[in-house]
């Protein structure tokens, strides 16, 4: 079967590090065990940051280790710095995310640097990717984030976004993605914003689009990201998450929900809804205190639903 | 200010009559001037069905009486047969929508009545409507329901809902609408059905849009709705709402959230949205039992936020 498009799923970092339970290693482990049998083929598993920050990714390494063993996971992981980045390639991840955020205000309140301070440290990430053998250089994604927009600063200028696009592909990304961390996106801007910056990084160089469900836009600015050929979208199961920097911000789309959407549009994403709607049990069992989202769960599939790949044979 | 789209407000009608609690008459006259009075220039008020079946409906002429009073507001109802018909004309209704469920089953278990006999009443109400003098006669919409699919029937073919749109024209109707009652339809088949049933009808008499968001995707399949140039949505205040005889089915877009996309993508609504916002209090105290939805209300507006209006004064 064909994969139309990738849902990767983050929930295990962007989840986990903006709830206060923290959840045991075995039931990560059982987490990413299970939604990658689903069909989930990335997922962002943890983050390599002190544990004093956050506690609950503090096992990043065990569990980064465990997810190589799962056949066929791409396995991604977030670093703020050269350090964290480090660990990630010490653990052996297939990928590593280092996010920039367009406001300086919230790169500096959420990780104390200026823009220049860090785009020295990505192109130090660079340095160290490049310095590895081949065959373990994991790929390196500049994450823009606030790129729709901040909490503390107001609307972001796309202007702005597409310069700092360029800056980090000049640094040696590999690839540039587009987070809305505020929820603040709107179907308008998102196809503008991709727009712009596919052009200023090239169609390859797109990593895809990261979006939060805050103002209850996430799918409708999917679909505006699929009008502008988009193929790549990051979401959370059961939208456990949000930024813990960014008050009010909350919500990473449902897995479920942007699989259903995709697969009902005859989009084929590789993942098997019913099973991957199974997985919300680990994770509600593991984190108890904790609310899963979606609308989908709660509603059930649609009587006579027929996924991508259904339909596609069906034809 | 030139509207760049039609919000069409179906709380009073389709949000009261799927909940247990009767709102007081005073409720929702102060909820429609209110709505009204935030620039919602049309108000779906109620429903001429018999009191027994639907109590929370049982003054709405009296409601019309009230709404036809608000200046510029147009004032719609819905009527499920000639009886229905004769009492909104009687009332002064400016609209009359009927039903027709494209699932023949969920037509005979709701209305007791086939498609055939469906036709009929159609035909009778454009009979009454055009026996009324000139100034006195109401615009008519066949609404399309279970458009998308039924939870009775699954999956329903969009060559039976183009034929039934024609059949509504041909039986006299002024537009024909479609309903996703059962929020099965997804952004591709609402650009595909949206074509198909303007070709058939004329690009004049498409009513617009009704949507749920049963499974998330209601505001994802306006963005689909709007990229083939449909400019009328039908949405319900807190979300109240849903279809009482499609079991599981519930929850009508939000006009909130709905709003807060438009604005923000530059489309404007004439609606102004922190008034808007204020309309819930009436709502939330008329009928303190029910939950009322939308995700703009609880995060609030984005700092720095521009109306459509504000947006194009700046340009």
């Amino acid at each position: 079967m064909t994969i139309d498009l990738l849902v990767s799923e983050v929930g295990p970092r962007d989840g986990l590090q903006s709830i206060e339970s923290i959840m045991p290693l075995a039931a990560k482990k059982a987490w990413i065990s299970a939604e990658a049998a689903a069909g989930v083929s990335e997922i962002e598993v943890g983050s390599f940051v002190p544990a004093k920050i956050l506690p609950q990714l503090a096992d990043t390494a065990e569990v980064v280790a465990h997810a190589r063993t799962v056949p066929g996971l791409t396995v991604a992981v977030l670093v703020p710095n050269l350090r964290g980045a480090q660990d990630a390639v010490a653990a052996g991840a297939h990928k590593i995310t280092v996010p920039l955020s367009v406001s300086e205000t919230h790169s500096l309140k959420n990780v104390r640097r200026t823009h220049a301070q860090m785009l020295e440290e990505v192109r130090a990430i660079v340095e160290l990717i490049r310095s590895q053998p081949e065959g373990r250089r994991p790929k390196f994604e500049g994450g823009l984030s606030t790129a729709f927009g901040c909490t503390l600063e107001g609307p972001i200028p796309a202007d702005k976004v597409v310069e700092l696009a360029g800056r980090l592909m000049d640094c040696g990304c590999d690839e540039v993605g587009l987070s809305d961390t505020t929820g603040y996106a709107n179907p308008s801007q998102v196809k503008d914003l991709v727009r712009r910056v596919r052009a200023e990084v090239g169609e390859e160089a797109f990593a895809g689009l990261h979006l939060h469900n805050t103002r209850g836009l996430g799918l409708a600015n999917v679909v505006a990201g699929l009008e502008v050929g988009v193929t790549t979208f990051d979401s959370s199961l059961g939208g456990l998450g949000g930024c813990p920097f960014a008050p009010g911000a909350s919500g990473n789309i449902v897995t479920e929900d942007l699989v259903f959407m995709l697969e009902s549009m005859g989009l084929s994403t590789g993942i098997d809804l019913p099973r991957l709607l199974e997985v919300r049990r680990i994770v509600a069992e593991a984190v108890p205190g904790e609310e899963l989202y979606g609308f989908t769960p709660d509603a059930g599939l649609p009587l006579g639903f027929a996924p991508a790949g259904r339909k596609a044979d069906a034809a």
